[in-house]
């Protein structure tokens, strides 16, 4: 085994997404010594970026760090990722032939519970541009939706663009009661009518409709109804995935991602008072995940 | 000008769409002589093959007719194709060498529309993989809807589909109260549970989700009230683009398309006691067109 001069034991958390890797690098108290964040590193969507964003991410948080002396090879990474919670990514993941003294590998729902909660048991709500419900008792994982765009993931950004963009366009037709969405939709997509919108949008992925969430929230926040039912019905999916993932009993439940500071308000108000705030950012969730697959090696 | 041995005038009709391209060749009468059948033919989806399925339906129909010593630079062709409402693919379709004697374009909205009142004024709501309506009165086109998959086509077989499939998902996770749908639809695509249906679904296009639309009907007709809330949400649309197609006084509205014999049964009974049968089918509409044409020169 390579020495390690710093002469201390360090630990690697990856955080790696469909458009980003985020990476933290700690001590044995968890306090943060640097970070680094890299490109893509969903392997759904290839694995020689995933590794390439993984592996530059670490570099980039041990340089930050200054630890001159320490290399990946001397440190123990937990790596959470988006995509492998499917099996066969899972496995080609595993078998890589990685840098770092140890991989432990893990989905990003499971490091984002683990980080919200610090560790213990507990249930998140993901609404950024994508949704997802995901709770951990009992060292029982459990997903609830996270489907994928457009034909899941409720109450996520993308879900309020689609919509947004989908009543605009029945609306522009005569179809559909005027709403203030429709003019800011097309001043936001730079475009003078519906035909011009299809042109942009269509075939358009999730992240291109998340951007137009903020709109939908801002038009309800003016009392307008269209896009007051649009994130009512969202919120109340949102809603509906924190009473579900109550039933598996966690003693703490967090809604995390992009999209929480505007969707927390419309939640039902006994969900909204049963929130509690993340503990800890996801990538802190991988430490906390390779900490306790250490322990019971 | 190519001698025309069988001494008489004869007209192609061809109605290119996204899956395939009919032709028909009849004589001054419109007496339908030949057909012939080939691939798609929606330029938007590729030129070269777009002008490969006219040609080769224009000459299986040719040949189907039995006019051995009749060429294609004999005849004049009434074309109408998908994706030429698209100013800069209607311009690249016009010049092209086509092997005709004249070739008279339009979109297939208004060959659809031309043939389903025979040349005369009149509307047509299309309901097939994709929804459209489509009026021409007074020389005036006027479309709604036909917005395109997943953002628009409300009321078609791939938007009934895609309810179906979205709807499905989510009472698997137990977030909406079962339905006859699920079991249908987890058979029908040959998988265990929503995880599967996941894998099946994504990224597939409209045409894979219109497969699906049957299985909606039939599930609402046995009185399923998720079904029927699908059902009666895409047929108040179609209602509506009925509707709104009036404001414009055609003097008949038909309702064409595969999904026809499904959703007429669930429009508003006023509307459905307004539709007329089409007259003829949209490749004679290029015919009439084309005649049309000739005559204005």
């Amino acid at each position: 085994m390579p020495s390690n001069s710093d002469n201390k034991t360090f630990f690697l958390g990856i955080d790696g997404g469909g458009s980003k890797c985020k990476a933290i690098i700690v001590d044995e108290n968890n306090t943060i010594l640097g970070t680094g964040i890299s490109g893509p590193a969903n392997p759904l969507h290839g694995f020689e970026q995933a590794i390439n964003s993984i592996t530059e991410s670490a570099e980039l948080a041990l340089k930050d760090a200054g630890l001159t002396s320490t290399q990946l090879q001397d440190i123990t990474a937990g790596v959470g990722l988006a995509g492998v919670n499917l099996p066969i990514l899972f496995e080609q993941m595993s078998n890589w032939q990685h840098p770092f003294k140890q991989m432990f590998l893990a989905t990003d729902l499971l490091i984002a519970c683990l980080g919200a909660h610090n560790g213990e048991d507990g249930a998140v709500m993901i609404t950024g541009t994508g949704s997802c419900g995901f709770s951990y008792v009992d060292g029982h994982p459990y997903t609830l939706g996270g489907h994928g765009f457009p034909h899941g993931d409720k109450g996520s950004g993308a879900w309020f663009g689609f919509q947004a963009a989908n009543y605009a366009l029945m609306s522009l037709d005569g179809l559909k009661a005027p709403s203030r969405i429709n003019e800011k939709l097309l001043a936001l997509l730079d475009v003078n009518d519906g035909l011009s919108m299809v042109e942009t949008i269509a075939g358009k992925p999730a992240a291109f409709y998340a951007k137009m969430a903020n709109l939908v929230f801002d038009t309800a926040e003016e009392g307008d109804q269209v896009a007051k039912a649009i994130v009512e019905e969202g919120a109340g999916y949102i809603s509906g995935v924190a009473r579900q993932l109550e039933k598996q009993q966690p003693p703490r439940i967090s809604l995390i991602g992009g999209l929480t500071p505007r969707i927390k308000p419309w939640l039902d108000k006994d969900i909204q008072e049963k929130l509690q705030e993340p503990l800890c950012p996801p990538e802190m969730g991988a430490v906390i995940f390779a900490k306790q697959q250490l322990a019971l090696q």
